[in-house]
């Protein structure tokens, strides 16, 4: 274990932990190391993690997993879009699996817990079956998927599109990273192929459930004063590039009449968006989150500003409503002030709703473990809202301190993280017996 | 030369030249010859050139400068801030010098003619008399100042300011530059040290003149229809810097309200800075060019917005009270979305005045050469205006193409470029005979 000097994760997870429940095979600091190592992985001086999709420092978290993977007893297995599977043959080989998983991607400067909590929690099942004795009937399978949070490309969920083949070939072609360089040459220096990349399709009906454990990242769990909760369904983003360009010139000698200043527009159009989801309805969200100025000169009236537009809903038509006015916000804006507007879709992803029965299934496991079930509607897209599209999915959040997520204060006790394992655990169980 | 395939510079001056206006020592195509090969230093894909202070692209122009002052029979030397100086003994040695010369540093994606234009024209009446066999009774001095721009450290004028003493041991210590180095680890990778850039204080009245050539930057001698003017006065920058804090969150499950949001508030905040200057001064300006987002991804709302106001006037007093009306703003637009506010004055230089007779001097060598005499207050700020704190200084506008200028796509035609060197040398020559 590396030093933890400037990195108190382990510490804190432990300092709180009711040991009482590591019980029936689940160890919560076995759990608590894993996290604190994988937390080391692209380590950003203010204590959260930068490990975009597909970068060596996402390769070197997943070669940590496969360590771990192979330690628990798992047949490790990596396909061409990074995608690492870990497989226990249940005991009847013929039978469809069940399978569970996350990822260990993050944003720019992003927490511990968003997406290693979910890898961790499904291999600690794993771990507790191995000391326990317990042999599935069917076969299991820990599944750590590539680039959920979009980073890299500014289009995210790429393994699990890819394991499900929802990459087409024309954004595969199109997609650039934020150094400029090709999928392609990405998957090169990753040591996969864009034909490899393709070939990571299967056949995703081998799958008979996919559950995902998830923080909440969302402050429900909290004001309900219960550690686990059940995912209602699971919105989908929508995603919009717009470029404005308007015409450099010399700040000082420029005068403020006749300008055409990229950012005023864009400044102008970011104000306004906050009017706009309630519009449509109460859960609607949108948000900038990234925007680029160029050339970026403190003297220079801006030539070209770019943003990318996240909007959200968990039901698709308010969502896509959100989206147009959006847009055309955006495009009456420019015209107002001028400036040339290149606007695009990049991502557009149906939300996912969840199936009763599962949702009913995982509150009997919650209730074994005196939790009380909060249905908790997801309004961030996971990699289980891709396989949703194909097989059953359900999901677990788990409580976030003050809700907070992509930033290195994600916080989840590591008694709510135990809890998650347990309850999940119970619940592959019963499906593994049906 | 270096090939001029996709660099067109050298072939678009000649085509119009008129080569009558090559006399009296002056060649227009050694002019266009050097703005050529200057514009290869930093050349950026898109035409324009990328020299930020003290970088190794900025060393080379000067390296390429010092062999051309030594061709021209010139006594090179460098201080410990990078400044060059190209000096020519007088008849007498004994008698303060005549100065002239610009930077070769640039903006982000700048032109070819902001800076170099001056360096090369000064040179060129060095150039000149050394054709005709001209001796000076005074001293002559070609300087090429250092980080003029400011995009190094986001505070400009460097050089002029080391020489006259003007950088203070607190700034020293303070600036840091786009990656996050001190100014000594940039000294230190230059070839200098902190003490040297010290030592580059000189006696400034050794100085008894400094004239700087400059293109206008506007579209002022364009509206007259004139190649070169005279410049009335310098406006002096204010420069804020802000950083909007607020909390970073998942686009996703934050709902919109409680967010505090520092894209939000800093766009509000941008898109009401042009409604200001109009109501101080009818030349005030106020730009934001520089603005950056963190973390900066797509779907996390940002927890950190760093930007920058440049704030002019040729008067101080208009231009004091908008930026006091725009630091307001700022700290009313932060309390309104209840984000947290760091706002400092990186810069604040006083407007400098040009003296009536040396602009009367100048207003009888442009009518040497059938030029209409056209007074324009400088809107962006100068070496000139440096140096103008303790001696006397002039300045000469060549007409810029459209006005535009830190951009690409910045011209002035070889003829309006070789008039300003005939101004100047006239203008010059005076002062060496007085």
């Amino acid at each position: 274990m590396a030093s933890n000097e400037t990195n108190p994760v382990y510490e804190d997870l432990m300092k709180e932990y009711n040991s009482g429940l590591s019980h029936s095979g689940v160890n919560g600091e076995r759990l608590a190391k894993r996290l604190y190592e994988l937390s080391f992985i692209g380590y950003t001086q203010v204590g959260g993690v930068r490990r975009p999709g597909l970068s060596d420092e996402e390769k070197m978290a997943k070669e940590l997993v496969k360590t771990w993977m192979a330690e628990a007893g798992l047949s490790v297995t990596e396909d061409g879009a990074g995608n690492v599977k870990g497989r226990l043959a249940g005991k009847s080989g013929s039978k469809k699996a069940i399978a569970s998983g996350s990822h260990v991607d993050s944003v720019p400067n992003g927490g511990n817990f968003d997406g290693p909590l979910g890898v961790l929690s499904a291999l600690e099942v794993a771990e507790a079956w191995k000391e326990t004795g317990y042999v599935p009937p069917k076969p299991y399978e820990v599944i750590v998927f590539t680039d959920e949070e979009g980073s890299r490309f500014n289009s995210g969920l790429s393994g699990s599109r890819a394991m499900t083949g929802a990459v087409s070939e024309e954004e595969m072609a199109q997609l650039r990273d934020y150094n400029g360089d090709t999928l392609e040459q990405v998957l090169l220096h990753y040591g996969s192929s864009l034909q490899a990349f393709k070939d990571a399709k299967r056949d995703i009906n081998e799958l008979e459930l996919f559950v995902e454990v998830h923080i909440e990242q969302g402050k429900k769990l909290e004001k309900a004063d219960q550690p686990v909760g059940i995912v209602s369904g699971i919105a989908g983003p929508a995603w919009l590039e717009a470029e404005f360009i308007g015409e450099a010139g010399h700040a000082g000698n420029t005068p403020m009449i006749g300008r055409r200043d990229p950012l005023v527009a864009a400044a102008d159009f970011i104000s306004k968006i906050p009017d706009f989801p309630k519009q449509v309805s109460e859960t609607a969200v949108a948000t900038v989150g990234k925007l680029e100025v160029s050339p970026n000169g403190i003297n220079v009236i801006p030539e070209k500003v770019t943003l990318h537009v996240d909007i959200r809903d968990i039901y698709e038509e308010p969502r896509d409503q959100l989206l147009e006015m959006i847009e055309k916000e955006a495009q009456a804006t420019a015209a107002k002030h001028e400036v040339q507007l290149n606007i695009k879709q990049n991502t557009k992803i149906q939300p996912v709703p969840i199936d009763k029965e599962l949702q009913a299934g995982l509150a009997d496991s919650l209730k074994k473990f005196d939790i009380v079930p909060t249905y908790i509607p997801s309004g961030a897209g996971h990699d289980a809202m891709i396989l949703g599209r194909h097989i059953p999915v359900a999901m677990l959040f788990v409580r976030s301190k003050d809700g907070i997520s992509h930033n290195p204060k994600e916080w989840s006790s590591l008694n709510d993280c135990v809890a998650g394992v347990h309850v999940l655990k119970d619940f592959i169980e019963k499906a593994m017996e049906q």
